[in-house]
């Protein structure tokens, strides 16, 4: 049975289909819950290792149901996620001569939905996106809500725009060969639509002996969570389509997230392992303010212990410098550190102005 | 005093501002008519010549009102409107540290405009833009509408965005230094006008005995051609914001035009001269498919005459493979070739499916 979540939105609105094996329905789901009809030609975009596992299955069914679908297969890798990689897709859409009425594919994770969605939002000023993300954090996260874009050689995401896809299609067996690394980042943003959004799912992941591994869950539990995460970020998204206000809540943990992502080279830290540590970081700082209560923050730090995720911050970190890059954070309003603060589990709140010493002395004790 | 023509749009209106010297009351212009005030870093993006004549002032004018602003000067030229070139801008705004509160202004023609305006569609997923159009056709057309984009190096304007200034600034006092065949090319596009939407501004370019030259129309029949053309351009594009039906008798001569121009290889016609002939071919069809009258368009023609534009094919071009060339047109849908045809001085039509060999016949009639 196919979970579908509608996602409304004030000028198109789509569904994030969740099923078992729904990759390969994917000509089904587009007839029943899109107007993109097999008559115009279309590309499918993914990178070499995920294209070798899930790609030729896909490409086949979609030609068995009549759509004219040629692979444009990128490198790997967020250092790949650029204009000038853009522009093969660029290149492959010329080459197949899509159309106004042409659908790209992005089978991928975050790296590959984000361009492809760049490239759909800006050939030929627009065409349809369909979203079939495989990784964790792609299907809880990137593929939804419709931000897309690339690198600048000298900062993330400073080019892209607003697309929303036609289709978001969750097909949870794909999970299997994600590496577990991969995994467990994407199961960061899980814990995150817990704490700021959702009690039930924060609940489901405490009933869990483990959420390190996508062996260690059933396939229900898997969809359940699955669920829960979309929908927690349709609704914040869809209630706030461009970033304002509700929106910015979603950056919790990501303020000194990005920052230790940054500071460690994106090699010490990956995305989902830096939003951890923000997230304990940001616990401590709620509390310290007075928002929080310890014990939810001792049940959020056990969280994200059960998922193998970093709780403290390497010794060799400077935290001063951790402060500093704080002030040039995207996020940041006219010099003022801005935070989004836990206040009960499944609510959060935005923060103005919260002072650097305190946020110092914080990173200080989760140093090890 | 300032005509300004409203464009009101489901989203977010903006006007345009046309006045002699207008460029020079650009702070007024927007502390009046924008939301965008100067408390963010701006840039101003034009070419070399523009910025010669124009582009200190302007820059004074905006910092003696407290905006901080840094120019962005780029190789002009349409060879220039490509993804390298807009990387300058991303560069400038990175250097200049833009925030989601800073302004592009546009300072050129068409190619500055659609390359800033897509750099403001992008940059942060969207920050504000001001049009200052320095050529007639970027005045008149280029500037209006919100379409913005680059080049791929095998076709024009397949990468872009949807895009909306917060000002246009039309001050026809830099329209001296436009060079004589670049004003004449934007009065194509003027005659446009006339033909398919606005009778008055047909009668009143009869009325005038040269076209060819800003130094023949004194300072009251520029400006009247200025505003009912952009006012041509706004009543369109705002019944249709994005391009679906009415939108498409913009089109008129650019059929025929965009495989003239393609032809000849951007050398033997620019965009203007194209359509010019493109506007001649298309009368002459919409005679021969009884849509339109004899009268009227020879009419038409004695107005491109007298702006100096050409109105035949040269004997060196191969018709037949400029229809070929139709059939690669963008506007072409699905193999059929559409055309928009006058009805009547201020009217056109969309007409699908004219038959090539009426198609040939009418160029071959064209041929000098
Ligand atoms: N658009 C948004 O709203 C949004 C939100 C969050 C993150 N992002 C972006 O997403 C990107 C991160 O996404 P990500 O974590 O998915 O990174 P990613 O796309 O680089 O994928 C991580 C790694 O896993 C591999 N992989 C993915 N799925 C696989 C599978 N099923 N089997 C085997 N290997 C698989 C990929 O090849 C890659 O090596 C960043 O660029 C980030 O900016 C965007
Ligand atoms: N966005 C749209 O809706 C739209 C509509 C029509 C055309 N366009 C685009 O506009 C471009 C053509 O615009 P254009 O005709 O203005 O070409 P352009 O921008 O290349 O300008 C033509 C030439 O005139 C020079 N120039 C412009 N203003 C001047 C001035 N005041 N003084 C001296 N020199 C001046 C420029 O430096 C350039 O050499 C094309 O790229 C086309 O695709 C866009
Ligand atoms: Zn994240
Ligand atoms: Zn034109």
């Amino acid at each position: 049975m196919t979970t579908l979540i509608p996602v409304p939105l004030p000028h198109q609105s789509y569904c994030i289909a969740i099923r078992a094996g729904s990759r390969l329905a994917l000509p089904q789901l587009l007839a029943e819950h899109t107007p993109l009809r097999p008559n115009a030609p279309a590309l499918i975009v993914s990178n070499p290792q995920i294209w070798r596992h899930y790609g030729c299955a896909i490409q086949a069914v979609l030609e068995e149901h009549g759509w004219q679908v040629t692979p444009c297969v990128l490198p790997a890798g967020e250092r790949y996620k650029t204009l000038k990689t853009l522009q093969k897709i660029y290149d492959a859409a010329l080459a197949q001569r899509l159309e106004r009425g042409s659908t790209l594919f992005a089978l991928g994770g975050g790296v590959i939905g984000d361009m492809t969605g760049f490239a759909a939002a800006t050939w030929l000023r627009g065409i349809a996106v369909v979203q079939i993300p495989t990784s964790l954090l792609a299907m809880v996260d990137a593929a939804i809500g419709g931000k897309t874009g690339v690198n600048h050689p000298q900062g993330k995401n400073l080019i892209g725009a607003f697309h929303q896809p036609r289709l978001v299609v969750v097909d949870p067996e794909v999970l299997a060969t994600l590496p577990p690394r991969e995994f467990r980042a994407g199961m960061a943003e899980v814990i995150k639509y817990g704490v700021i959004w959702d009690p039930q799912l924060f609940e489901l992941l405490q009933s869990l002996p483990r959420l390190d591994r996508i062996s260690a869950l059933s396939v229900d539990q898997l969809a359940s969570i699955l669920q829960h995460s979309c929908q927690a970020k349709v609704d914040v998204v869809s209630k706030d389509e461009r970033e304002a206000g509700l929106r910015a809540i979603l950056n919790y943990g990501h303020t000194i997230g990005h920052a230790l992502e940054s500071m460690g080279q994106y090699r010490v830290f990956n995305h989902g392992e830096a939003v951890a540590v923000g997230m304990v970081a940001a616990g401590e700082l709620a509390i310290a303010l007075g928002y929080w209560s310890e014990t939810e923050a001792a049940a959020q730090r056990q969280l994200i212990h059960k998922a193998n995720l970093p709780t403290t911050i390497p010794s060799q970190f400077d935290v001063h410098g951790l402060v500093a890059l704080l002030q040039h954070d995207k996020k940041v309003h006219s010099q003022k550190v801005r935070f989004i603060l836990p206040t009960a589990i499944g609510h959060a709140e935005i923060v103005e102005q919260v002072p650097s010493e305190l946020i110092l002395a914080t990173l200080k004790t989760l140093q090890r």
